[in-house]
């Protein structure tokens, strides 16, 4: 239904942080993932401090019997996934969402829970940028959703990927992809 | 997105009144759609007046190659089709939305319609009140619009059907079934 | 993508048994669902015998943060929803789908789920027959699965409105009601 | 539900080339799409010599009261719009779908006409390829349709981004990007 012009509340998402990295390009991804987890864990824990709701949406791996709980464990089974985990990994009030394909929006409960939460401002983290976080821009972009995709907060395989990645976003989506300590998550939560 | 709590404002559906009224049942439903078109031409009147948007949600028929105009001239084809869309046939400013199966919302672009027109208060009307306009009541209900079920704009093959539908939707929808002439449609405009 | 018309692969879905019993209407319904559980405890345990694929299929209760495992065991701090979890409670190797509003189909990754088991023919449990399995039938009948409601496998609020749900799905949804001892699942096993 | 692996189905999807090209940057891009034009009226001969559906998806441009005759009556009201209509504009045994967004699945009844029509192959051409045929292709990809994106038949505003596309399209969504003349549709349609 209809969004309110006046309030603009913004909603964290982390795409695809918690993973065991035993897939192709693993190597290569690993760490520009790492980098970006970094600059994910200051921006989370300031949107906590301005009361923002911070929600993983996390591919399922095809593991359909696993809640978001056991894949977590799953995950921190590998020395990278743990490497991850241990700087993003979710919190008990952290809000998660199990995706089944690469967008976030498909097939999933994120647009419930989004107006359940009445956000309409979405900053998108994760990887990588050029696969899931573009598929699910791209999603929230034909939902009417504003979007903030802080460039030191995504990750792709290539560096190449992840630039064109940004770019296409902040063209085609109008994203701003400013990086993460330009954001002023405490404003934000203020305005509204 | 989020739908604002503060202004509430009303579209009008009219859902499947638009047909050459060849198939089953067409015979004891037709009695029953034509006393509820005459009150729904009555209401589509006021609605345009108090300058709510009117929405044909309207049955493809399966025929994937027609617009809702060649299908307006399909259903005049016939005596009872005529004498349907002589009281509640289209004018050019109405917005249709062709539906391939029963729900309005399925597979159309219903809702990004009502986003559009920053719809969230919705009248349906039509036929048949137990099929398609409770699958779309059910649809329309989950995603948050309130709902407005005027008793006497709305028909089905059977009067216990009919009945039967409308203390379901009053139930379980929390849909105002009371007659459109209770509506007041001019003051739902102003509230807005 | 298109069904083959050619072999119906079966899932049961279970919906809503899991839960604290702690709603309007409680009292009302427990005997129902408690008989119904007993009869879906037998059907499910031949759809495992026949190597049919059990998904629960459950609301969230707004509990965003909880994941099935944890839903399950907040229900079985009640009385009802202990006695309903020893009849039917989830095993490791069920399927779960948490979903947000009443349809199992709506905001919920389900379809994915079935199209990935390549199931076209659902039986449908649970409660309450009237709204969320009615809900859950209508979106799956227009997605075109087969159904079947074995009776004796849903319940309401009132037995009336179980009866008349049932009637509207087998005449509407062409579902097949009869009951489920009736349904033979090792048949429908060896046929695929 | 899901897709039969044994025959497959192709469809040929014409995107967003029926328009009056009054919008930015429509200068820069209508040389290319005419040279696409010239390469999709071939490609679209020869799907309807091998008895294969042909299906326009073409933006409402927000023009809800339109239906898609108008749009391509509004379309040849410019000497663009007339240039590419005269090429590939509709026929009467064409389908179509109007899209309010970008994506040709997005609230569009596309997915019920290719399951109607039991297409699991499509053919993706249109404009531009960065934009609305790129969130089409990965709507598409999540569904689980087979791609065939001819490069000779997409185009954009800019010839790198066209390129890009092209060669996302092909990693990401393992797209055949050949050009048209390779596809060799007359032995698709006997393939099935």
């Amino acid at each position: 239904m209809g969004a309110s012009s006046g309030d603009n509340k913004t909603g964290l998402l982390i795409i695809d942080m918690i993973s065991d990295f035993r897939f192709e390009d693993a190597e290569e991804l690993f760490p520009f993932a790492l980098q970006a987890a970094e600059c994910i864990r200051g921006l989370k824990r300031e949107a906590k401090a301005a009361g923002l709701p911070v929600i993983y949406v996390n591919d399922n791996f095809g593991k359909w019997h696993h809640d978001f709980k056991t894949i977590t464990e799953f995950a921190r089974e590998t020395e990278k996934g743990r490497a991850l985990a241990d700087l993003v990994g979710p919190e008990d009030d952290d809000y998660f969402v199990l995706k089944p394909m690469h967008s976030a929006f498909y097939s999933t409960a994120l647009e419930v829970l989004l107006e359940h939460l009445e956000i309409n401002k979405l900053i998108l983290t994760g990887v990588t940028s050029d696969i899931c976080v573009l598929f699910s821009a791209n999603d929230a972009y034909m939902r009417g959703y504003e979007l903030m995709i802080p460039e030191d907060c995504v990750a792709a395989v290539r560096k190449e990927q992840n630039e064109y990645a940004l770019k296409y976003m902040e063209r085609v989506l109008k994203a701003d992809t400013q990086a993460s300590m330009k954001l002023q998550l405490g404003r934000l939560a203020k305005a509204r």
